[in-house]
């Protein structure tokens, strides 16, 4: 079994020397931070991992939870690790000291995630998930609700949830039917089904708190017909006490992967009983949602950087130990067998997982900064374009990636990969829902080719190419790096005369048409912003290397400019081939009708 | 639950139109046969596939074999398939009438197997070895080995296995430990252990022939100390009585995919009563075993195919009956939803998978029929190494791409396809072997790079490029295919040219670096291989949509052609990127050293 999951070296080498983390304490609301506080965080970070969630890996994938009698039953593990997130604040981190926050940066408090995600993403699930439902209530709910549930959720003894989806509905969540009533007592009554919930019932909280989308009865259809609830699973009566609100867990379902975390299925409104409170305004649920959904994006995407990474230590472990064959010039067989990470196709699956791995990482971190900078009104607008310009990529890269990249952790070790007793399997298995939940990867490609790329006249997209020029120009005192600045100009103005193209089209064709190939559009364009930010981590890795530094700082360093070398010479490649495509006119997936996939 | 997982529309096609494989019987050997003994053979086969093994496919995942006191228990529903494998005479259907074979060209016999395989794999994995372990007494045994184990192997009753792996000696099977000693009564005493020898026990046969490697004591060491032993678990005395031959198994692991097969630990000798008798010469056990590897690694590629085939028609049905939002341009929620199989994006990802399935069946069939003819004596040099050079791409394309095509599998089901409930989780777990097994693609990319495109000083190559060149000559009758034409004209010409650079340079650089990228490399002339049977296919295809045909047939032609667009258009352009990186001179994965990913 593997004994390392992230790289903590790594985590400050992204903190301190490429981005500067601790620069943020200019602002007030950052001002008590400083590296010094960071570097306590995330020590604390990773001593939860290591102790209190990384053992628990493979036994929460073997036992995972079960139903029993409308109740999930967890892993015993659950509780000493949601009492660690609500005791340590964890939850709300980032929230303002006036609400039992840290006011930390959601920078510091993502890496936090991240080192969760690696040990244990079945645990993490939990809390992130209660963050993100409490950030519902938090942002739109009245004060009598946060006072009801903000200190219970943050405390970790409340566990929240997003039921969005239902039977009949996944990505179309324009079409949910569980419909919410109005009552004269200021609450709905709620009726419907919802599925894939995560967490959505669970033995070791007290309670399941679900922010949940349902249509007004009456309603106009369609989105504006749907409003965000807090229904939760037992109610707060005139008395205080707990009351059962009618939300019944009727199974979860048996799945591939992160099965520490169970997904519930959920009906409401059974014995006519279920109560629920809207928060914020009527018709305004997606929306609300939606203002919520960049964080969550952002959390997939490093959950799926989380695993990868996992995935990658465990392999690296295995290659430094496993020994098999000779290098390729050398076949005496009375010679002693090398270990597999002398072989270069070892090396250069090695390399792959982390190239991918640790870009996704500084591209997580990077979005993360702007969102920081967004939060406390500098440029906000600009940062927040930023951001809304990169969550598809940030969300998808990572994920779809991350089959390719846990796959590789499983060839490496050979036939033992393959086999429970190495946790390559699991990963692989772990990060297969990822281009799925929180927006599929059709989704992503339309989000950025349908909206991001032309938002607000095309200034997001302008903002975002202007960052990469200013990496290039900084990047261009490093006589080390001509070669993958000019790829990277390279690539910047292909992406340039590509998009100008395809929106040039845009007016002449059908919206399918333009759409059809957004998943290989967003592909394309994943592949430069993993480049630029290698280009980042390459040009502070060849400055660091001019200093007098340690043998270990020198590999370091090394390794971080050979990771950068085999993605520019590797992967950035792909978009050659992929802008081939993007510029053909043959539309066969558009022309193609259902009946020619009959035979 | 699927209905459906393979298309014999599709395999008449290939039989018939495609490749006229009927035309085998102006040989002797194979006169008897005719398409209709042909449609009788594969009628049977998908009566066996659809009666005896679809029904069993989730079933064996979820209820896998499992080891007690040195035995491992299968699965029920093995017993009825073994009896039908063995009264078929499915395992030696190739083979000549006088051993009770039916002469059948190998090429129906696997796509029979096929059949079988998109069924339920872990099933077919046990014919499929004993075959395997057969041809090897067949071939290389004396006639009384033959007299003892053959009857009882083809008969199903009597388990073959293929006994390489060792806890410490995958890959590199010339370090093999197990030792034979040679006895004065003509048998050697075998010690050792291996390990994921799949169907190495099992409650439903009688016996398990092993056929072993293993060195010779006090022999030379690497690969000329090697020999093949047949070493069962049960011996037969000089009575004619079953005798316990100590060969124990120890376990077996628990897996990711194609549970239902188990893969045991074994252990020779425990009890210093085990012996080995051996096959063929001392010191050729490699060499023989190798000679056999062709038809187990064309096994593996269609094992492969059959997987992504079966994931596909569940893809398929599924996009065709659920609903889900509406089309680009309608999103007037007051519609009703339309069929998954509406949007460009699932019929994008449908095309991949059959791009990828229908071109490698088409390919294993090629190879096959080579194969055929090679085995009656038509230009038996010229067809072996056809063969030889095709093999690392059937074996390593369909199980690699397999990946990504099983995933799409999953994706198109949405959350759904997590889920244990819907069969694609499943064919993404079994498919996930095949890189790995019979030679790795590690394995597969050096054979093609550093010994096929050299062999027979070249010549292999040659023909093969001659072979390409024959099909666009009659493709270039076709004006609807003048597109398709230049492209592999196009890709020819790269491949032709970026194969000398490489041999160019390989004077020049070490061994090491001339194969650092050869999996890339394989990748590349896979895809050509691909382009080049789709070709083939749009070629007949359009040939049949000029007759008068049913409504039916128009529909099956125009998939052809639309699935050979699509091929051409997103998959064959990857050569263009893969060609940059294949003459990169920044040798990135050789250099790089181990310290370098310490932190």
């Amino acid at each position: 079994m593997a004994t390392k999951f992230a790289s903590r070296r790594n985590i400050d080498f992204l903190i301190n020397e490429v981005f500067d983390v601790a620069s943020l304490n200019r602002f007030p609301y950052f001002e008590d931070h400083d590296e010094e506080t960071f570097r306590m965080v995330i020590d604390t970070a990773m001593k939860i991992s290591t102790d209190l969630m990384f053992p628990y890996f493979k036994d929460m994938d073997v036992q995972p939870p079960y139903w029993k009698e409308g109740k999930v039953y967890v892993h015993s593990a659950m509780v000493p690790f949601l009492e660690e997130m609500g005791q340590g604040g964890w939850i709300q981190a980032e929230k303002p000291y006036d609400i039992g926050g840290q006011q930390l940066p959601l920078t510091i408090k993502e890496i936090a995630y991240f080192l969760f995600g690696a040990a244990n993403y079945s645990m993490n699930v939990y809390p992130m998930l209660t963050a993100g439902a409490a950030n519902l209530i938090y942002e739109f709910g009245t004060q009598e609700m946060k006072d009801m549930y903000l200190e219970k959720m943050y405390a970790g003894k409340w566990q929240g949830t997003m039921a969005l989806t239902e039977p009949d509905v996944g990505s179309s969540l324009g079409d949910i039917t569980t419909i919410a009533e109005p009552t004269e007592h200021g609450y709905y009554m709620i009726k419907g089904k919802k599925i894939f919930i995560s967490a959505g019932n669970s033995n070791v909280t007290e309670n399941i708190v679900h922010l949940m989308l349902a249509r007004l009865k009456d309603g106009p259809s369609g989105v504006p017909g749907i409003s965000l609830f807090v229904v939760p699973e037992y109610r707060i009566n005139e008395k205080g006490e707990m009351e059962y609100n009618d939300v019944a867990c009727g199974g979860i379902e048996h799945k591939l992967g992160y099965k520490g975390s169970p997904i519930c299925q959920l009906s409401m409104g059974e014995e006519k009983n279920c109560r629920g409170w809207l928060v914020g305004e009527l018709g305004q649920g997606l929306a609300q949602m939606f203002k919520m959904m960049n964080e969550e994006r952002i959390n997939i995407g490093i959950g799926a950087v989380s695993k990868i990474s996992g995935a990658y230590y465990a392999a690296l472990e295995y290659a430094q130990q496993r020994k098999q064959g000779r290098k390729a010039d050398q076949k005496d067989p009375t010679t002693p067998m090398v270990d597999l990470i002398e072989h270069a196709d070892i090396k250069r699956m090695l390399l792959f997982q982390k190239a991918v791995m640790e870009g996704s990482l500084a591209l997580a971190i990077q979005v993360s900064m702007y969102q920081d900078l967004m939060s406390v009104g500098e440029e906000s607008e600009e940062n927040g374009m930023l951001v809304d310009f990169l969550i598809p990529i940030l969300k998808t890269y990572p994920s779809e990636m991350g089959i390719l990249a846990t796959s590789a952790a499983i060839q490496i070790h050979g036939g033992y990969g393959f086999c429970g007793d190495f946790p390559v399997e699991q990963y692989y298995r772990d990060i297969r829902i990822d281009p799925i939940h929180e927006g599929t990867t059709g989704i992503q490609g339309q989000d950025i080719l349908g909206r991001k790329v032309s938002m607000n006249k095309g200034k997001a997209f302008e903002l975002y190419i202007s960052e990469i020029e200013k990496s290039i120009n900084k990047a261009k005192d490093f006589p080390e790096l001509i070669k993958p600045v000019g790829e990277l100009e390279r690539a910047v103005n292909l992406m340039k005369d590509l998009t100008a193209e395809l929106l040039d089209k845009k007016a002449e064709i059908s919206k399918e048409t333009f759409l059809a190939d957004s998943v290989l559009y967003l592909e394309f364009m994943s592949q430069i912003a993993i480049a630029w930010q290698w280009l980042e981590m390459m040009r502070v890795a060849i400055n660091a290397l001019k200093g007098p530094i340690s043998d270990q700082d020198k590999a370091f360093y090394q390794g971080k400019v050979y990771s950068g070398r085999y993605f520019f010479d590797y992967e950035l490649i792909k978009i050659d081939s992929l802008a081939i495509r993007l510029r053909s006119d043959d539309k066969v997936t558009v022309e193609i009708t259902r009946e020619y996939f009959e035979d």
